[in-house]
């Protein structure tokens, strides 16, 4: 698991004064990219270089408190299950008083020329199993 | 159920020139406001003149298909369920092509002053009532 | 000049109830978006299929009136001048109270491959040419 | 001046692999927060405790290089002018082989529950006055 600190901007709050929902993803997303640069392997190499993503192909997400404006969080990330082309991902968004959000997200690795899977090369697989996990939290 | 139809414009699109997932969140939040204008109880009256909203609790989403910068979609919206202050929504995103994304979402009728549930309305239940179906598609 | 109508969406808006101003931006590139589609020359078949974008060098913006939640705002676009490669676009935003943003920006024709300017092709010019103008407003 | 460093994100690309300009300026959002942290007066005590904000008047940007996803950039915050109830920022967001973009954005200080600009008071003024200079780089 790997965790990394972020703070609510000003940008991922709406008029009540909380995160906005969407904005948890782009959160997510960064702890992502954070988990794979942690990993030795970062998504921008891999899709820069290598063209092959990590698009999404399934989302499930629990918001269980409220993030305001200014709060630190913590985001925890680690990864369920890895399959031949695929990878779970499980997350949890804590703040200084438990947990705001959990959150399920399956990827593909695909081949961007191609939009087609790709099976996930073996230094990658051996870079993330150490974090394979039976759960979060 | 009502339907709208949206543009996939540049500002939803990745690198890989397909719409990045927490943008298609976006998109459904737009069709929830035109879902609720449609019933005749725009979102923007209840939060800027009663200080109600709608948070979300509960998310699940499946992406189905790839949608590229330019496409035309429509979106769905429905109602599987109307609770004492809840709601599920259920969203069908389709391109010309088939489906794209298919989420359901449970929001939760909110007075901004107190974070607290409240009941709602007997005039809001009515008007969404008649959108309450067994599920899309 | 070209005229669009949009409405402020829950996700424009900010902790103080109204537009936070990166969000502008977003209504000016689909504004942009609209009025190269009008004049017969969308965007995205440009990028998608002639591999030419629209990158901005230069950006003036007037934040003079403030928009909020849920208001209707029309969105009027002009061409100042037309380049060689570039083109000085000029941007309205009107409430139903008077002006809420004014902007001028400048973007230029590349090729996605190079990255390197390209003159307009004449079939673009002379179909951006009838919207040049000495200004709006 | 102060200096934070920031990396472009997946989220900041668009289509053609580089930084969508509307996204520079959530870079430029977060390092004026950075800016009034690190004097000791954080934007969201200001505007979550005393309900005062910083919206934006004026802003003239220049995009003078293109940045990547991965990219490692540093944004160079600073003050131009104080006045009574506003401040010119001055920024530069540098890459390792140059500037990418220069912006100058005028905020004035207002009361979020009556719109009105507010005098600045003295302790912030006293906190950002270090920061006065007569240009960035």
């Amino acid at each position: 698991m790997i965790t990394t600190e972020k703070q609510i901007r000003f940008q991922h709050c709406d008029p009540a004064g909380i995160v906005f929902y969407p904005q948890y993803f782009y959160l997510l997303s960064e702890a992502m990219e954070d988990f794979m640069a942690a990993t030795g392997k970062p998504q921008h190499e891999s899709i820069n270089v290598k063209r092959r993503g990590w698009p999404i192909v399934k989302l499930e997400a629990d918001f269980v408190g409220m993030s305001r404006y200014g709060d630190i969080v913590w985001i925890d990330v680690g990864i369920r299950r890895i399959g031949g082309a695929s990878l779970v991902f499980d997350y949890r968004i804590r703040g200084d008083d438990g947990d705001r959000m959990r959150a399920v997200g399956t990827v593909v690795h695909v081949d961007l020329g191609t939009d087609r899977p790709v099976p996930i090369p073996s230094d990658v697989r051996a870079a993330f199993e150490p974090h394979v996990m039976a759960g979060i939290g």
